[in-house]
């Protein structure tokens, strides 16, 4: 089930892009769960990963690769995360680097691998090794949808997104693609992401571009609290069009594009939240007026992990006492007068229904009309604090049965 | 549904509390929803309460009035949290103190309101004030299990421990109850808790007593990491016993009174993880070997809260890779290199079977011992994370359909 989510038609090819996916047998059978991405020759990377102190072996192998530069290839493999594997599992990395290098004339340390799928079970070498000789063959420029659906787990849809923009009369295009729908909240990248434009970007500037997009877009979605192992998300720049190569954010063609490759990005963690676990319900949580930006962000992250507010959700239940206890559990010992929650001043409302005004039971608001917007399949949440002008913004989804069935049954 | 809990069969009575409890109809119907009980003069009593910074009314009242001392009776009412009622909360709370001030010929501020139930209803006054008029003669001493009963909300068992101790040649009765099965990461206390003891105990040390057993049991405890608004736990000392009045923690007897205590105090909040909603499984998870204390504890909490951890237990699934994920949650930037998790340092064990061994999978592991173990009723969860000598447990329960259910339905 997703919320307001559909597969993209066709994806747009990116010059100097080219991928191919295959079905290794790795974990699933008759789908295709291997994916190559070739990049061309002078390509610019950029990558964020998990913060999870126990990130998985193929995170551990890209730091360590990206540092170096130069890569032109990417591998990732789903149904097995290949984190808690200990050294084993880091061989099994390298291995599958090496194997792909050998094949493209690459050192090893040119090759990215990519995992996500269960924790802490050895990689099947044999399977995998047996696709990686069969796909290194088949890479092409218009392939982003096959290998935006080879790379889905537990996803119910497909997620990429396309977008060109004109800069000084080039055609710049941005082609996305995520998955992604449970343990999901990252700290720096949801679990896989690959977004590709044919703008030539230095390292530094891509570097830098990515830090801004990922902060608004990754870093603010939400399923269930949980930081993958294995989270990464790229930024490539392939350099194959004829705009001048960017190297400054300040440049006014960084900006346009910056603002293009976050509307990227958003598209796609938003459709990670729509297609989170379970998800019946598209969930915003706006927060404004706060003394500064950290509350208005421990505020919005209270809210969007509560299991109660969730579950009622879930239940189009206008239950907005948990709203109340949600963003109370805010501490605030400690904290300057003037920047601690006060009751009088919290205005709270959902899809523009008044909730709470000034801390009391707004008067206009009926049970029925509650009824009514928490019965909607996307929801805004808009929390005022009353105290100043910060704000933040989240996305989140429900708790569901079916997100407890899905990961109740996950594994076996 | 519970997890190894019966209900108690008597209570002890505890000389100078006298209790009665009936059915006011404020929100049930055919069951008893509103206690009273009454202190003789001469009681000490000290309380904790929720930090949540939108405290319901009757805690606001607690807290100012508890400061005067001299508290002589306890209202206590189930099914409404009178929690985000602004002004009218407060001045509900206010007048049902009054009519049992009234009744009793007591000063208002002697009387403390605790409520419990839905967050953001106004309290059915005119139920209230009937049930009050109903209850101010039947007081008992002998009436313990029925107030266990009717402070109950989606609880399933009625919560209570007696036990007594020998302190100088006096025998000692402490008794407890308690309520709660949602809602529950207590940062101070869980919802409702009221133990008596009949020795005596000076305000001061009462206080110190009650915050030092508080951090042994109700803030170890955790069902869905949601802080409820309305968390109260009072310690009530009337000083009727003959033994010498406790005034320091370095006595003997108060080292004594105060073990017995900690053990009412356990029993009861192990009673509300047992009854946690929807709870198929008792958890206890400790953590070992930290570099500190706040260490061991934040990996206890990670565990404890994690979504993905607990549909794996409810799932009686030996999915450990969920484990190492959220032990790795803990986040380590700026930490001196010494304290930060470290993978080849991580022992792992369920209920004696290891799992994990320096960061690697355990050689005797097999899934099928897993699945033995993750399938029993009860289960300890040790973290060992090879960085020190400090140690924390926390104790919690599984995230089921029942969950979900009973959230998704509790208002309607």
């Amino acid at each position: 089930m997703s919320v307001g989510l559909t597969a993209p038609d066709r994806l747009l090819p990116v010059d100097g892009v080219s991928l191919a996916s295959t079905a290794s047998g790795e974990r699933y059978s008759g789908r295709d769960d291997l994916v190559l991405i070739e990049l061309d020759q002078g390509t610019t990377v950029a990558g964020v990963f998990t913060q999870n102190s126990f990130c998985a072996a193929p995170v551990r192998w890209c730091r360590q690769n990206l540092a170096i530069g130069a890569v032109r290839a990417l591998l990732i493999n789903a149904g097995n995360a290949n984190a808690g594997t200990g050294a084993q599992g880091m061989a099994d990395a390298q291995q599958c680097c090496a194997r792909i290098g050998q094949k493209l004339g690459l050192d090893s340390s040119q090759v990215l691998p990519f995992s996500t799928g269960v924790i802490g079970q050895q990689l099947n070498m044999r399977a995998l090794q047996s696709g990686i000789d069969h796909i290194v063959k088949k890479t092409a420029a218009d392939n982003w949808l096959g290998a935006a659906n080879a790379i889905m787990t537990t996803d119910t849809v497909a997620k990429g997104v396309s977008q060109q923009v004109e800069i000084d009369g080039h055609t710049i295009t941005i082609t996305g693609i995520a998955k992604g729908s449970g343990m999901m909240c990252p700290d720096m990248a949801t679990l896989l992401s690959f977004v590709a434009t044919d703008a030539a970007i230095d390292e530094d500037t891509l570097k830098l571009i990515l830090e801004q997009v990922t902060e608004a877009s990754f870093n603010r979605i939400t399923v269930d609290s949980d930081t993958s192992t294995n989270d990464s998300l790229l930024l490539i720049a392939t350099g194959r069009s004829q705009l001048e190569p960017i190297s400054s954010l300040q440049q006014p063609q960084a900006k346009l594009l910056c603002a293009a490759i976050e509307q990227v990005m958003v598209a796609l963690a938003t459709a990670v939240i729509r297609d989170a676990e379970g998800a019946s319900k598209f969930v915003k949580i706006e927060v404004c007026n706060g003394a500064n930006r950290q509350q208005c962000k421990d505020v919005a992250y209270n809210v969007a992990h509560s299991p109660l507010v969730k579950t009622a959700l879930f239940a189009s239940d206008p239950n907005w006492g948990r709203l109340l206890m949600a963003i109370g559990k805010l501490k605030h010992k400690s904290k300057p007068q003037a920047t601690r929650l006060n009751m009088n001043k919290i205005n709270l409302a959902i899809n523009g229904l008044e909730l709470l005004k000034h801390g009391e039971p707004a008067p206009d608001y009926t049970e029925q009309a509650g009824q009514d917007v928490f019965s909607q399949d996307e929801i805004c949440i808009s929390i005022d604090l009353g105290l100043g002008a910060a704000d933040y913004h989240v996305w989140t989804s429900d708790l569901s049965h079916d997100y407890v069935t899905i990961n109740a049954d996950y594994r076996s």
